[in-house]
């Protein structure tokens, strides 16, 4: 009896440590690497094979560090100083899989984490992060024939300025000077710029590799700044109007490219896409111009109706997409109505991620094959 | 009498009242702005028209917030907290026209201000300012026709990977399918990579600007990675040997430029260029390969003599420059004894600049008009 008595006291103790461990895995396992974003030579931040990131930062006298990641809504992870004055610490749990922005708040101030590089969006340079996910070869630099990114400054009128984009032309551009390109305009979200595509979203080694795989035509992809308007900082997306980023786009950028570049310059080669805001504006720029897009592809972005669309025979094709931990059914069930109305669309819902850049990556993985397949 | 005295007591005030002001000028004028190379949206850091400095950092509950700027060789400037948690200062001095890298020292650790973009510099990325030159119009971003900058990613087999190097063409590469170009190559100093030349450099506006006002004939510029060796990370430039770096760029870069762009592929056509560690590489790399090109250039990076160079009849140019705060006489030496030797050498210096972009921009500037004239 004295032993039993002994173990029923010991019960709420057993039920806390269990219920300790299902919410603190004590199972990390320490094979952390440096993530692939750092900066040269640096070894922190570092990820495990589970998805743990772990954050070193420098700061002797300061009395407070924290990182903005760890696992969502739970505010982040704290360091904690050790005797060398170096702050270290763990995210609490695994994250997704793909690329995550964050940054540091040191002693109430917010920096960037010296040790990685660093990643336009909230409409700042955020430091990033990557977890490598298990299906990364198709956005891996590969030993295969590689496009070119460029920079074209193209002249803007109307807002008086010239205006940024970047270019991906593929393998063999150069060389064949006859061959003529479908073009895909794709478009970031709120708080990022025209580097995002390239930068977080490996855009042209995902068409290099698509490309060298034979797995599509090769085709040009023109990334630019899509937050012309008065939403840049501040207003969010309420006070959002698509006409200044319309205009830039439809009657400045389009014509530039079609004159600079070997485009096939008609309708029926150009596509238009755009992930989470830039979907917004993709939906409302393919809707106001029929003429000028006939592929129209949301990423994270929202949906279209049959109603919206006033001439079914322009549209080629409607993608939608998302991440599994957004809401898939809303692009699933838009997709099955368009398609009941005589469209050609198509629905893809990236698994394990959410509104994030895994999801795009996939999405523009996905969507890539489906495009100019009607010449 | 009594006043007499009263003023006598206040001589040791004025004195020191005086020799205050003298160490710090009374006279740093409010016209502060927020330096151009801030990050979209951000007031802070400002530069007034003296080219004084003034920073700005939120950390609330820090004990020490310093700026790696200020006066050479001086520990550059410490901020002081407000009433309000912000820490602000102004630089002591003036600082010299032009790109100037730096950082924030927060209670003991290395930051970048996260208010303005960043460069890569000292094996790291670096925060930028820009203190607006008097001639800044030769790099301004001007309403004329604008080249491209272009990310191209090489095969490598001797570093066994793809390497990149930025490519600018001039404007109107696009269109002309037939005309073929001169190539400039140009290398960065050391810790910098191979962005340096068109994000501190502006090397793309620059020409852009000097063929619209028709001061040259187009030619392209290939910038890479010249770090390509042990001295990387530590070993500094003792431990230099340029031949890994040799053979990226004669064996490897070149030949890839000449397949993939309209290039005039002969020595004759083809320039060096580098600025400090680059400009080693320039001077021994034109030595070793007096076949690849005809054209060399040292920006704050060295010079030749008449008795190292073994042909003459091969080289066209041999350009040295600095900054009138570096060692300009040895920099015109070398030319003048270049010249006596028979060579065409021209020598510049850039007036009250030290080893700093503005020094390099010019550099660029007047060595364009100097290449490719011997057709």
């Amino acid at each position: 009896m004295k032993l039993y008595s002994k173990l029923a006291a010991l019960i709420p103790t057993l039920i806390c440590v269990l219920s300790y461990a299902q919410t603190t895995p004590p199972s990390v396992i320490e094979d952390f690497k440096p993530s692939e974003l750092n900066q040269p030579g640096q070894e922190y931040p570092m990820v495990n094979s589970q998805g743990y990131a772990r954050f070193r930062i420098v700061a002797p006298a300061a009395d407070s560090v924290k990182v903005s990641l760890g696992l969502g809504g739970r505010g982040g992870t704290r360091l904690t100083k050790g005797a060398d004055g170096v702050w270290t610490g763990t995210t609490e749990g695994p994250m997704d899989e793909g690329f995550h922005y964050y940054h540091i708040n040191i002693d109430g101030g917010t920096f960037n984490d010296p040790g990685t590089l660093n990643y336009y969006g909230s409409t700042r340079w955020e430091s990033g992060i990557e977890i490598p996910a298990h299906d990364k070869d198709f956005y891996a630099l590969r030993n295969v024939p590689h496009g070119n990114v460029q920079q074209v400054l193209f002249p803007s009128p109307t807002t008086n300025t010239s205006r940024r984009a970047f270019v991906y032309t593929p393998p063999g551009y150069e060389k064949d000077s006859k061959k003529k390109y479908p073009v895909l305009y794709l478009q970031h979200g709120w708080g990022e710029d025209e580097t995002a595509w390239s930068n977080q979203g490996h855009a042209n080694l995902i068409m290099d590799n698509l490309i060298a795989d034979k797995k599509i035509e090769p085709f040009i992809i023109v990334m630019t700044y899509g937050m012309t308007n008065q939403m840049r900082f501040g207003g969010g997306l309420r006070s959002f109007k698509v006409d200044t980023f319309q205009t830039v786009l439809v009657d400045e950028l389009i014509p530039f490219i079609d004159a600079n570049f070997r485009t096939i310059g008609k309708q029926s080669h150009r596509a238009m896409a755009g992930l989470s805001m830039g979907g917004m504006e993709t939906h409302s720029i393919t809707l106001n111009k029929p003429d000028v897009f006939a592929y129209y592809a949301l990423l994270s972005g929202g949906t279209y109706t049959p109603e919206e669309i006033k001439d079914k025979s322009k549209v080629k094709l409607v993608f939608l997409s998302c991440g599994s931990k957004e809401r898939p059914d809303g692009i699933k069930n838009a997709a099955t109505a368009l398609t009941g109305a005589g469209y050609n669309a198509v629905s893809f819902v990236s698994d394990n991620t959410a509104h994030e850049f895994l999801t795009w990556r996939r999405s523009l993985y996905q969507l890539a094959p489906l495009l100019f397949k009607d010449k």
